[in-house]
């Protein structure tokens, strides 16, 4: 059987009301296409906890901040077409911009404090995009489960936010990063990589493994941490830190020391190409 | 059989999951309580189109301002109670203050344009309490119909704009102002007016049938039937405007001549009442 593919807001709408009719339970996976190993982890997990699992495609203009790569964003719709098949899934839904922002729309989702440091700070405006996007996507599938990786650590924390503060009714799970042989965390951007930017982004995951040494070894202060790791990342004349931080993992909120769950995130230009990546560490 | 009173949004959802998978159509009536003829018209329109109809009884505090009268506004629960089940409400749905805002929420809702001019102006951040207020009555009880009153006109219409702009999916009516025999627009709020501000009151209405005669006798300037407005307004020592416009009834944008359909929306304060009231007039 052939992949179900949805344009509309309404279609997508009655194909939910129907499956739920029937008691079945839906999964979400939202995703900008160009598809990769990371988002195939997510479907199959989305696979094990629902009925029939949703893939939504759609490079989300809001969320782009100017002079980033909107535009260029790699779109590959029939390649990701058979890949949600071969994973498993039961719809794509593809709208369109204008079926997701026609003339008039005016109206945003805005989740405060969680959104002000790491990727806030650097893409103002950035998860206003991201909030209004997906909970339009969760209103248009009304699914009971979906799946976020963990890639996106602090996308996935203001999504679970928006949801319990809006009500929405839908289980955030968050699923652990795939990462390339070398430990580069797998990313539709890393296409953009020349040969030797590529070895460079390594780094990236070579500096958190370093964080994570420096735990393991008794560091507990955070200043200490990211000393090493910026030391491991400015010895690489391709890289240039956008921000490397030490927050807690619940709120968001810096950590000078490592006590509970914190997240170490990182965001680094390697060329033109910004990557990020992250760990969370705990305090044993 | 009694009316099922509902305080958690979980146990909401449920409820509204259930009548879902029954295949029965669900209708909202969201209210702050102190209910009058103008919400029992609500439910009874509720009522004719869906199988069941939820009252919501919620006194939101994110949409007062500062010294506003969120304190004492009035709460009548019990006779409320009696009222839904008279109009043959099915459930009321009255979460308190913490099941709504628990600790740690920062999740807002804001409709831009359309919040801009009249009640926008006068009450800053008023209906970004609304819009997100409203959106989570919405996710919480899942209705197929929500039904507002005409009175608050352009929050009926920053709601309409919420709902289509986010996908929530359900259809929003807005009903005809019910109003006392001496036309003042039946509100909460006329509880507080003593017996001589309840005369004066009744100048709003008195104001807005003026702008009827006048377009009806042929004006087309907004100016000219906001200054006969005035006039009728000022004449009253307790009474002071608080605004007087004519908008395009759409885009709630200024009109400066009747063309097309037009708002005609007031607020004026009697005593330490502020009441609102408006018409919508169309050039034949």
């Amino acid at each position: 059987m052939s992949i179900r593919v949805i344009e509309r807001i309404r279609a997508m709408q009655a194909w939910a009301d129907e499956v739920r009719r029937e008691g079945k339970r839906i999964g979400l996976v939202p995703t900008m296409g160009c598809l990769h190993e990371g988002h195939l982890s997510l479907i199959r997990l989305a696979r094990e906890r629902t009925d029939g699992v949703v893939v939504s495609i759609f490079v989300n203009p809001t969320q782009f901040g100017p002079g980033e790569d909107f535009e260029k964003y790699p779109r590959t719709f029939e390649r990701d077409q058979e890949l949600v098949e071969q994973a498993g899934g039961e719809v794509i839904f593809t709208p369109n911009v204008e079926e997701m922002y026609p003339p008039g729309f005016c109206t945003a989702v805005q989740v405060d404090k969680l959104t002000e440091g790491l990727c806030g700070a650097s893409r103002p405006g950035h998860f206003r995009g991201v909030t209004t996007v997906v909970a339009k996507l969760l209103c248009a599938v009304k699914p009971h489960v979906a799946v976020f990786g963990q890639k996106d650590f602090q996308q996935a924390v203001v999504i679970r936010r928006m949801v319990r503060d809006l009500n929405l009714n839908v289980e955030i799970v968050i699923a652990p990063i795939v990462r390339e042989a070398d430990g580069l965390a797998i990313s539709s951007r890393n296409a953009y990589l020349s040969p030797s930017e590529r070895r460079v982004a390594r780094v990236l995951f070579q500096s958190l493994e370093k964080a994570r040494e420096r735990v393991r070894a008794g560091e507990r202060e955070a200043s200490g941490i990211i000393s090493a790791m910026k030391a491991e990342i400015e010895a690489k004349p391709m890289a240039r830190i956008d921000y490397i931080e030490m927050v807690d993992a619940e709120t968001i909120e810096p950590a000078t020391r490592v006590e509970g769950r914190v997240l170490v995130a990182l965001a680094v230009w390697i060329g033109k190409t910004r990557l990020i990546d992250n760990v969370v560490l705990e305090k044993k």
